[in-house]
């Protein structure tokens, strides 16, 4: 695909983050700032912006990177287009040459226990501060012509699988898959590069927030998960975009669930890739009985969970 | 999986089914009507929904059953809800054995064409009008403790895969996908079976409509597709549902897709499914390549495209 034969440089790049004040944004603000690139990044609360900045700050490699931090929302179209606006204002109006769209939180819960809130909210976090990111920068970059330029999005494990507690959140991690593809053939027209990654649990604030609402056999049934530092994952999604791929994935998990919702998705290494599809075919099957029977055995204790809770009443 | 080793008859059961004065929803509410099931349609249109009527009662082959057509939006949680109550009230109350979620429909575009309406409008129409009539039957259904109930979501080929002109449909149709999977194992708590169906193109007014919008070179890379009658699309569904399909698929491209994105679902056919996904492995980057290359020979034309609309002033 264009531009993905050669390495990407983020040296004198001017990189625009969302979401980058904490967890994974943060991490790789740091990681690009380290590699010479100028830094914008957007998040909500002021405070943690200011604290983010002067993280960023001590990785300075050179005097002319200027890094800047707005607190601005996401949310719609008119707010990412804002935003976007005043990160381009300090270059001149220009367009970044990348822009991670990291932002996004999740709150696990029963289907029927959420609220019509739940579900928009989730969808709200889930995918559209990134879709309207995403929208806002593809209309500049193609406007000013900007070749070469990235869109990067941030879905989850749960955007290739999925199971009991994440209604709110899987499908607006699925919405960012079929986002990122359907970019990845589109942009081509202009020359745009489209990745997507999908990390498996991190142990960010975030995180932290979304043991509070999720439900005990979700936890039960993730227990087996080995969790990662936002470092780490920055580190593969860096990794990632250099070597250009459209799918970022860098756990043995997700890597298993790629390779076997690949679809039309561009292969990086069909071998590898081939080897995982079929160690899933096998073993995929297995962990969904163990995950079933688990839901399965549940039933009589979530009966009573919904009737303490006055649901049938 | 629960309730999904016998197969499902709909003779004497209540059947509630979303979009169902046109396209796949009313060649379904036929199908049904003649295997004895009591109807209640809903859409928008008292017109279409009345002629639709009269196309239902045709089929009748019981004098008890009851047929029943409702206008009614179906856009938010709160819209849903009292549809469904409307359609319960005609039957004491209790929610339906099944529901079809059929509603939907699609606008492609090109991305940066696109204003902040067109993708709202797209999640609404390809995401939520199906999204919150699942929700309203999953609380009625499991407060009413309706073991053996179904609850059948509607896709499309672009769930499973994607390209350029729908980044306002393929996204809502992935996030069914991930709907659907949520569900499917989190309704395995009541007992309640989740189905989800990704028909390719259909010859229906939608269709139609889309046609309208479309961009040419999305077109020209549909062109080899083969479409089929809602009619054809509604048996297909129909006997995976009966059969307990968790993903149903009907023609040989979807199944390429739904083999090679397969991920956490529970397997149909091991044997067939498994060489489909070998098939897939070859075939997919073959078509994929050439989806390419059309798309990197339209750049010139494209870019005529988007200055005669002024879109670079």
């Amino acid at each position: 695909m264009f531009g993905f034969s050669k390495k990407w440089n983020p040296d004198g790049k001017h990189v625009y983050v969302t979401g980058g004040s904490s967890g994974l944004g943060l991490s790789l603000a740091l990681l690009l700032a380290e590699k010479g690139a100028h830094i914008s990044i957007v998040a909500r609360n002021q405070e943690k912006l200011d604290a983010a900045l002067g993280l960023i700050e001590q990785k300075r490699v050179s005097p002319s990177q200027i890094f800047k931090a707005y607190s601005h929302p996401l949310d719609s179209g008119s707010a990412a287009t804002e935003a976007l606006e005043l990160v381009c204002a300090a270059h001149g109006g220009e367009a970044p040459d990348a822009v991670f769209s990291c932002a996004g939180s999740s709150r696990p819960l029963f289907f029927v226990e959420m609220e019509e809130k739940d579900l928009l909210d989730g969808m709200t976090n889930g995918y559209w501060v990134q879709a309207w990111t995403a929208w806002a920068a593809a209309k500049k970059m193609v406007r000013q012509q900007k070749k070469g330029a990235k869109i990067v999005l941030v879905s989850s494990t749960l955007g290739l699988m999925t199971f009991l507690g994440y209604a709110s959140y899987s499908p607006p991690k699925h919405a960012l898959r079929g986002l990122a593809d359907t970019l990845q053939s589109e942009m081509m027209l202009y020359g745009i590069d489209v990745h997507i990654y999908f990390p498996a649990t991190m142990y960010t604030p975030g995180y932290d927030e979304e043991e509070k609402s999720k439900p005990a056999i979700t936890k039960k049934i993730e227990s087996t998960d080995e969790g990662q530092t936002p470092e780490k994952a920055a580190q593969v999604l860096y990794k990632g975009v250099v070597n250009g791929h459209a799918h970022i994935t860098g756990d043995l998990i997700t890597d298993l669930f790629s390779a076997s919702t690949r679809g039309a998705v561009k292969r990086r290494n069909w071998l590898l890739e081939g080897l995982y599809d079929f160690v899933a075919y096998i073993a995929v099957p297995v962990w969904r009985s163990d995950v079933d029977k688990q839901v399965l055995a549940h039933r009589e204790e979530h009966q009573q969970y919904l009737s303490n809770k006055g649901f049938f009443s």
